[in-house]
């Protein structure tokens, strides 16, 4: 798909609302002949006389002078609209009949179908916002959750684009003034000041670190997080499920309509998703594990940022654990152990943990069996019934909410801007390297330039037709 | 469920809509709260200081002040509006999540979700359309070609229903003259003039008989028509039908996206859709007719208005022809008879056919052994060679046009309102009748009453809960 700034001077024209059975449907003209190309089928108030912001009641007919529809046409006079563009939505009955008839006949009176995601580029082209807020209008309308939601808002309100704005101004600044020297060069003279440089490269420096770290909440905010239940039968896996489940189920049941993944259950904590993938039970014999579906639940576990395993805490030995845990514990992995069936035995052998509990946690040597991991890793429960489930959410969230990163700070949750920000910040890594090596300032000022163009990718000050056409050749029509 | 003038007190709201990925999603709020309501929640201009037909953008807050999205509310001070009460439209970004959000906020402002079509039921009860008009809205969302659009445009415009609603109000007046006759019944007078009064039954009778008789043809331009092709195997029947449809594509593929009916081939002829329905090849003996399979095929032509019988012109005889039809044939069934091949020897001996077609037909007696068909039922076609087909397709368009009835003319489609109309005819044929038999006046009113009514169904002017709940149960939501 090609996108230039030659297409600026067409009227697009395309639905905006979803295809099917609705009681209207709307479809939007944008572009400068936007609200003639409307005018010339409508019957009612001369739309071009009319003001911004304002709706008007009218027919709109076809050239045998048939009616089509009875409309509503919402009038929005550039540059006071989404697009920057005169614009009119035009508000149907919601027959596709209608809809395909009524776009046919704004193409014979001289738009163009609009190409997807076409409206906020030239929102993006016309300045109304900048490329990481016109990316986040695409997460907005696909956010499926509270904090995929707030995410994606933030974004498009602006987000850390103005921030890496600002701070890419004064880099420029510095820039030019290096650049100026260079004119100089045979002067030896320093526009430039070195330490105020290194200040703001390290100021930078911090602040792309901080959204650099954001990264992983942020895509799995966006896209939620895999998570693989395993351990062997009867250990209580489907049940632990069921009570996961079946709170979060009075949750999703307000939200009529709420789209679910219908291959894995999906878990809602706080906002954020987790996409749980039962397995089959893992063999009793650990010489077992190795037998035929096991090599698929490892794939699966592969595939996953967490692991739930899940065991019996009166059949299982110490021994039994440590060997599961040492075949399906995987690097780079988040685990967390569910000591099982603590009901059935509490007031005995386990009575004290659940003290511990209730205090917030237990200590590694409670179950020394377990020395090789963390205590904050484990989670003694009974899923029967229903004992600490709250506290297992809990912890399934922290276990998300890695080191420094607070889901309220500004978070990155796009590839793409992960990859700009990683490269600006190894430019800048090349930049303070240069100048503590006394590299001449050409090659200093190339590698500032090097920084300023990928933090301009972020915000789309610097842009290719290619980049563009990536972004939003993802959208739907009609956005 | 209940529909009752006290639900108009409540405000409701609903997505309009289609449910689905899309640019935008429009929610509506109707009723005496609805500006208020949503400028609870709403920040930017005061809306209730704002004019009727007017849109302003700003953000939706939840308690917590987060912002759920920005979005544009378009108001409609009442009775400027489809309901007729005072109304918003807000259109926010089309996630399914921010939908939910946003009608869930509406809902703790006060605001109910609306059942099924009660926009419309507002609208009606409002006094903004009449009963039959209501109905055609749905009718309008629901068509899905040319002429199923505008038999429900017409009727939304108005349609027969102004036409019926005066003839009923000059039978309402006679009728009150009649009872007003009743309380002078002593005296003998007559205020009623009965002469005049049987002229506006007669006339009424005409324009009900009419209407009655477009039933059939509304229906099958609403619902399309079922068609059946029979024929012996290599008849040609694929040929044909690929032959009616191909060209017919080219028309589909114009219009992206058209729905279409998968389990059946749909042609569509001037805006009237065929719903084609292949069967399985007839066996050559007519003595195998009876075997397997056949009985679908038999069943299928029962469900069907149309049969198309195709048969082998070269090698069929016509025996054979008058044994398939006496077969296949059913009463009350349109039928057309396809000679096919005709291409294989055309020069010799059809030569003379071909010259009678482009004079506009053929006489029974060109093919004797057709004489128990007319000749405008049979059409000589060459399937491979597309011969005729146009005519075909003319004789198919014809095959629906019953008797007197055109497109032009207005029609009726709902299978209620058919109803409606043949009680009120009857009801008329008992007036007429007792007023020729010279039966006393209460029950000559009581007749009247009773088409009166039957009449008022039609409009709404006449309506029960029961009725209503019938009628808009089978709306969408949102409308």
């Amino acid at each position: 798909m090609q996108y230039s700034t030659h297409d600026l001077n067409d009227t697009i024209v395309a639905l905006a609302t979803p295809t099917g059975i609705g009681a209207i449907g709307v479809i939007r003209l944008s572009g400068k002949e936007a609200i003639r190309i409307c005018n010339q089928v409508f019957r009612g108030k001369d739309l071009e006389q009319q003001d911004s912001h304002t709706i008007h009641f009218g027919t709109i007919r076809d050239k045998e002078n048939r009616i089509i529809d009875e409309v509503l046409a919402s009038l929005f006079v550039g540059p006071k609209s989404y697009t920057g563009e005169n614009t009119v939505e035009v508000s149907c009955h919601g027959s596709n009949y209608i809809i395909q008839q009524l776009i046919q006949l704004f193409v014979q009176e001289g738009a163009r179908m609009a190409q997807p995601g076409e409206f906020t580029l030239r929102a993006f082209l016309n300045g109304r916002m900048d490329l990481s807020q016109a990316e986040a209008v695409a997460d907005l309308i696909a956010s499926s959750s509270a904090s995929s939601h707030n995410l994606a808002m933030q974004q498009m309100r602006g987000g850390f684009s103005d921030e890496i704005q600002k701070l890419r101004q004064q880099l420029l600044d510095f820039a030019s003034l290096i650049e100026l020297e260079l004119d100089f060069s045979e002067e030896d003279v320093e526009f430039a000041d070195r330490s105020e440089l290194k200040k703001l490269v390290k100021t930078i420096q911090t602040y792309l670190h901080a959204l650099i770290q954001s990264f992983d909440l942020g895509n799995a905010i966006k896209h939620g997080i895999n998570t693989v239940i395993a351990g062997r039968p009867n250990a209580g896996k489907s049940t632990l499920l069921n009570a996961l489940l079946n709170e979060n189920r009075a949750i999703v049941s307000e939200i009529a309509g709420t789209t679910r993944d219908t291959i894995e259950e999906v878990l809602n904590i706080d906002g954020i998703q987790f996409r749980l993938i039962d397995t089959a039970g893992i063999r009793e014999a650990s010489d077992q594990i190795e037998a035929i579906g096991v090599e698929k639940t490892m794939e699966k576990i592969s595939q996953s940022a967490l692991l739930i395993y899940v065991f019996d805490v009166i059949q299982m030995q110490p021994e039994e654990v440590r060997q599961d845990l040492a075949k399906l514990v995987q690097p780079d992995m988040h685990l967390l152990v569910i000591a099982n069936k603590m009901d059935l035995n509490p007031h005995t052998k386990f009575e004290h943990y659940f003290e511990k509990i209730e205090d917030g946690g237990l200590k590694t040597e409670d179950f020394e069996f377990l020395s090789t991991i963390s205590p904050a890793q484990w989670v003694p429960v009974s899923a029967l019934e229903k004992m600490n489930i709250g506290f297992l959410k809990e912890k399934l969230y922290q276990s998300v909410l890695t080191e420094q990163v607070q889901v309220d700070s500004t978070i990155v949750s796009n590839a793409r801007h992960f990859e700009a920000l990683n490269k600006a910040s190894e430019s800048l890594d090349d930049v303070l390297q240069a100048m503590d090596s006394g590299i001449t300032s050409d090659f200093v000022a190339m590698d500032i330039r090097r920084a300023l163009s990928f933090l301009g990718e972020i915000t789309g000050e610097i842009s290719t037709d290619d980049l563009l056409g990536n972004i939003f050749g993802k959208f739907c029509i009609g956005k």
